[in-house]
């Protein structure tokens, strides 16, 4: 008996997984112990699926032909977006059928519920696919930690981000530039703000999260920025000071509660998340027996993400040959957790004022910064205040603070009027 | 019923598997469906088995009462080397109980035949902790590569090696002195042949090659080069032109054969192999589909090697609860591959020279690599022959060129009267 795969869905990924099945049929069957059949493809555009190689005969548009086919053993996910992404979901695995999805918006916003419902109805749902596109982090959170437990992870997860700010940094671009360059390479969608406002990397945090540290966090707001207000400048102190600035998702168990953020980050440069550059993703993990470990590799794109998605096609489907389906959220225990707020967050702080320079400036800032326990590191004016009139940048890093001290002060500063711009503000990673 | 494990040797790996096994048995019996038990410890050294706080009543000596024991469903052999490793796993095997194993020299050795009689016998045979100690890379390359192929990989994946190579790069301590710390630190043994010469990086290629290239590669005797002969001047000039040394296990698809060959090798310092220092492994890998990847993480000590070997204990009980032991072997296909002459390589090279400076050297030594067809990049001569008549150091890049035909022209130099000492030849990665 073959297993027969859906597909809804056949944009990038979905002719990736087309493709892909066709390739590795042979290795495909002997790693599952059956064939593995492209049954249906779920796609209103024909010319789409063609493209991929289905025959006209598998697509159809009707979802009910592939949703409430008893003969469908497994459904792959791949349209993206919330509606009607998740209606689909549920109602595949609710006729009993595995899912395997690389929808990391449907997963943050009811992934917990999903697992809960899958494993009800004794199917799998597998995510691979969801983070790092081709990196097989899901798959080490879930199988190879079980003797261990994570501490904490970083991640560079979002491709777009990570390809901006490498060309900022090694070329000297500014944000448009580099916004312009990542749209023309097809990096960014027209309408950048999933990508270049952090919320695709928050999403990917929460699937993460979920897994690494056991907790319900559906529809869980994470704390966000992403990298619109870094200039050139930026880097250029970053890399004076042994940093780069990379877009990292972090979490991370604090005294019992979890630490959960999405923002730009100096990255010392000797350390090996600096180094993963361009479209590159990477996860860095520190376990408390394992220690430090890190996968990186390519964040996206149509093969790579293809990869992923086949290889939990054959896990879902060698479970379902071996009369054992359900069995990969075996071990899931996930609990509701404390999440820590924004303002406990303790870390360094680089931060870029933009003044007039007037007599005494100088001394305000750093009053008000010590006035709210933040210690001061190193600083430096760049600049003179001349005729013009035009603001100077004084940028400065910080020891250890805590964010709330730092907000306090920095509010306190806002409204003086020497304040040109409002402050830069770039939290140091480690 | 719950699972009963069997512990071969309660050296270090052992003592750590039996602490996570205790430490985590609620999440391994909520993951193998079962409670997972430690049955009994082979070890003569009472000592040691009480101070991983194991029962004496749990301890034996004799071999027959763990291979032999119908009630023992798991052996987890961490005892190392080949007799009676070999003899003990065979007989598990033959006696239904599935084994993990962290034997890299075992494997190198008997793998295939190993993987095969497991099939055979029904049960599991897994070792991710042979390779990278806490890196999950073997259940990468078995699992979640399934919908792809391999084209190469490579691989910092000894320890001692890589500590020494980043003290003598960073530091600038000399071979013997990096040694002595390695030593002392517990990086390296008394007797360090197996590490520093490249044989234990040679039987972990063997492990991952068989894996990803599906190879039959029992007993095959890999191109194998240590660190001995390499000097801080190399670590000098490494730098200068833009590279770190580090040792690398490298695997290719190459027009139908195979390439594997261990060695020390010329890293450019914007890869992310560059930034792996310390005892810190790493392997990354070319997916023909996925694009590059790597995986690093922490490759021996006692914790990050046994988190490897409870994952594996975790799948293989889990199979047997389920009622299919054998499962992770299942798909594994394995071929006789040709396997390339170390001759037929093609990379970059450089070369230090160490001569007496005399008139007509250099032009000896570019025209023997001219005749040679070996192009030289760049060169740089340190020192000049003076009174005391002691060498002086020709250090040059290499264009791509044949190995046969490097080899050729330094067996012709080697021979003639300028020649103070023998070459230094170190490949050049990528």
């Amino acid at each position: 008996m073959a297993i027969r795969v859906a597909v809804l869905g056949c944009g990038i990924v979905g002719g990736g997984v087309v493709k892909l099945i066709r390739e590795h049929h042979e290795s495909l069957a002997a790693r599952v112990g059956a064939p593995v059949e492209l049954a249906r493809v779920l796609e209103r555009d024909l010319a789409r699926a063609k493209a991929a190689g289905v025959d006209d005969n598998r697509v159809t548009s009707d979802p009910a032909q592939v949703l409430d086919d008893p003969s469908i053993d497994v459904v792959v996910e791949v349209m993206g977006g919330i509606e009607p992404a998740l209606s689909f979901v549920e109602r595949a695995i609710r006729n009993k059928k595995s899912v395997v999805t690389a929808n990391k918006m449907l997963l943050a916003a009811h992934g917990a519920r999903l697992f809960s419902l899958a494993r009800e109805c004794g199917v799998d749902l597998a995510f691979e696919a969801s983070v790092g596109g081709g990196i097989p982090i899901i798959r080490v959170l879930r199988d190879a930690l079980v003797g261990d437990r994570v501490e904490a992870l970083q991640g560079i997860v979002n491709g777009t981000c990570n390809f901006m700010l490498t060309r900022m940094c090694d070329d000297g671009l500014s944000f448009d530039e580099a916004l312009h360059e990542a749209q023309a390479k097809g990096f960014a969608e027209a309408e950048p703000s999933l990508d270049v406002d952090g919320h695709d990397a928050a999403h990917k945090l929460v699937v993460l999260a979920t897994l690494a540290f056991g907790a319900k966090l559906d529809g869980f707001h994470v704390f966000t920025e992403g990298i619109r207000s870094i200039e050139p400048i930026d880097h250029r102190f970053a890399a004076r000071w042994g940093f780069r600035i990379k877009h990292l998702a972090i979490g991370a168990e604090r005294a019992g509660a979890l630490e959960l953020r999405v923002h730009p980050a100096l990255v010392s440069t000797a350390s090996t998340l600096a180094s993963v550059g361009g479209v590159l993703n990477a996860i860095a993990l520190q376990g408390h027996s394992l220690g430090p470990a890190l996968l990186s590799g390519r964040g996206a794109g149509e093969r790579p993400t293809a990869v992923s998605v086949v290889g939990d096609i054959a896990d879902v489907a060698r479970a379902k040959v071996l009369g054992v389906p359900g069995i990969s959220l075996r071990g899931l225990q996930l609990n509701e957790r404390k999440v820590l707020p924004t303002d406990d967050v303790e870390t360094r702080y680089y931060l870029r004022f933009q003044v007039f320079d007037r007599p005494g400036v100088l001394a305000r800032i750093t009053g008000a910064l010590g006035d709210a326990r933040v210690s001061i590191e190193q600083m430096v004016q760049e600049g003179r205040g001349d005729e013009s009139g035009s603001p100077v940048q004084v940028v400065m890093l910080t020891h250890v603070a805590r964010e709330r001290d730092v907000r306090a002060a920095l509010q306190f500063l806002s409204v003086l009027d020497f304040v040109a711009k409002p402050v830069c503000l770039i939290r140091v990673h480690g």
